[in-house]
């Protein structure tokens, strides 16, 4: 199984399963903007690079100024991690939740923290029949069975942003609700959707960051959360002394400075979403319409396949994709690709199109 | 106070205090080899810095494989941390001892820590008397009253190593020990006073390294444990995925190839240790003997002044030392320098010498 540490992007274990040089595959299985990094990166990593000789700002203060005016929301209220994946566990042992509502599919590193700490989990169902958008009738159910939702705005796998009546009811509901906010950048019209800035303020709401997706830096590890000023010190308590490094500081300030970077983002994502998904569609899987750069579709039975075996196939051939079965909700027919530059996703088209069709020929031998 | 988060090194303090740019600092408080980092460090970033795009291997293997071949211990007793600091958070949290012995003074982030996890203190004297030397009789005491024993070797800040019988002591003693060796690269004749190989077997010995301090790249945060597979695997299951940067990773597993950069800052070290300590005992300071690369010493009660008010008059002439009268044992006689190249070493002894001579003069007119 490619995801032999539960998530994709796992270039060294792709290596090892199929025998090819890690840089030489097409990966659709990590979520990263394809335009990225910025320039600044580079330009900091060759001029700022001796810096490394002095321990990082315990205090993260550079970063945590610039994200506070680009969001305007108090820099008290803004806590800087090693990846998201270090606020995420943070919250979970800060917190520490004994039942936590996740929705099904979401993100493995929810489950994975809450289990750390003890919790247990209450299964939100997000449901094929209304394109994985989450409904009021199951967050009502959830709302006395659980003290704390965990869930992603837009959500992973499925692409889809909560619905604003059902942000409501999670706010009135009183319980507490951290929202994973990792690929909100590329999301249009992003200010109207994040909820950053309530968080900021709120004593209920937590909203966590990512800054590798939408810059390509999840080498470098960056992420940040907003929540009320009490909340943020007691987490930076429990938070590891110099856990944000050097480099990632200083790439952190430089890339919220690149306008021109984040409006070719759009426009590349506004243009692509909808290729792909035609192309897919014309492929003859069923697509989740997104809202981000990345796609879930399902391989429908008559297709006769499922993503294991597509995954394999386009593995040797030197393509990447995510098995999404092995999201806890989803099927063996589900898988999840990024969204690239156009012509990585042609590749991926004609990869995916020759996959169905020599997985089907030897399907039909296998029955002869 | 310099060390308004609890180390030296922290230069957006220093820059606020003093107001002089954090660039333009002479810094004895953070205790980095000035011969670092090593060449290829400068080339990796240049060469590799578009591997940020990816994520870092989730099982660092590596820098994971070059550990275990350079210091002949299993790979599986390995895991690489996001610096030191994470792995010594992380073992306090697995091992969760009621009462921790430590000994006084050390590093603060053992007792961080540990009161983070809930857990009790037992102080162990380190006595002026002895030259901070740890000793038998006060081992003795303290074995009956821990579960476990978390120590620095050799410490910090005394820059002494745990002597042979009382390393003997503790193994014998059925109480589980933590050894951080995170400077014991310094140490001359390392493998004869390295527990590494040990730790790799034993259910009781656990060695933290630190590769920042050897190799001056604490900005990029590195550091691994070595401990009985069992152990790691528990401690790894608590670690935060990806916690350890790409280029860390790349970085760490490159400069342990350099052995003439090991074999230079050996030589280096060897020469500068002993000019330093001459040196500062001409100035009448009495300084504690060091077996690595920073020297903890003390302004006698007869020359009047404290260290914090030389860390004052010093900062000002944009010349860093550390305050050791922050650490649990200490009184505010004591500061600690880190030993750099010898131009250096003589701007830290000129400015320590008007310091000394400006301050009695000050005291002088005071008392008038």
């Amino acid at each position: 199984m490619l995801e032999r540490y539960g998530h994709g992007g796992d270039l060294w274990t792709a290596e090892e399963t199929f025998g090819r040089p890690r840089d030489q595959f097409l990966d659709f299985s990590s979520n990263m903007n394809p335009l990225g990094p910025p320039p600044v990166v580079n330009q900091l990593l060759r001029d700022a690079w001796q810096d490394i000789v002095k321990y990082p700002d315990p205090a993260v203060r550079e970063l945590r100024y610039k994200l506070a005016q680009k969001y305007e929301v108090g820099v008290e209220s803004i806590l800087v991690g090693n990846g998201a994946a270090e606020l995420i566990d943070l919250t979970a042992r800060v917190l520490r939740p004994s039942v936590t509502g996740l929705a099904r599919p979401s993100f493995s590193e929810y489950e994975e923290a809450i289990h750390k700490t003890g919790g247990r989990i209450y299964n939100i169902p997000l449901r094929p029949s209304h394109q994985f958008e989450l409904q009021q009738q199951d967050v009502e159910a959830a709302i006395s069975a659980v003290d704390l939702f965990f869930l992603g705005h837009p959500n992973n796998p499925t692409g889809r942003l909560l619905p604003r009546n059902i942000v409501d009811s999670l706010l009135e509901s009183g319980r507490s609700c951290v929202l994973d906010e990792a690929f909100m950048d590329f999301v249009p019209n992003e200010q109207e959707h994040s909820l950053l800035k309530l968080a900021s303020t709120s004593r209920k709401l937590i909203v966590i960051r990512s800054m590798t997706k939408f810059y390509s830096i999840p080498g470098i590890r960056l992420g940040f959360m907003v929540a009320h000023p009490d909340l943020i010190r007691e987490i930076r308590n429990q938070q590891v002394q110099w856990s944000v490094n050097y480099l990632a500081q200083r790439i952190g300030a430089a890339v919220l400075e690149d306008e021109e970077f984040e409006r070719a983002s759009r426009q590349w994502l506004q243009d692509e979403k909808v290729w792909l998904t035609d192309q897919l569609q014309q492929l003859g899987l069923d697509v989740v319409p997104t809202e981000v750069n990345f796609v879930l579709f399902s391989f429908p039975a008559v297709l006769g396949l499922t993503v294991k075996q597509a995954q394999k196939h386009m593995g040797q051939m030197g393509i990447l994709i995510r098995d999404a079965s092995l999201f806890e909700g989803l099927n063996e027919q589900y898988g999840r690709v990024a969204i690239r530059l156009r012509e990585d996703n042609e590749r991926l088209i004609e990869g995916l199109r020759q996959t169905i069709e020599v997985l089907a020929q030897n399907r039909g031998l296998s029955h002869d």
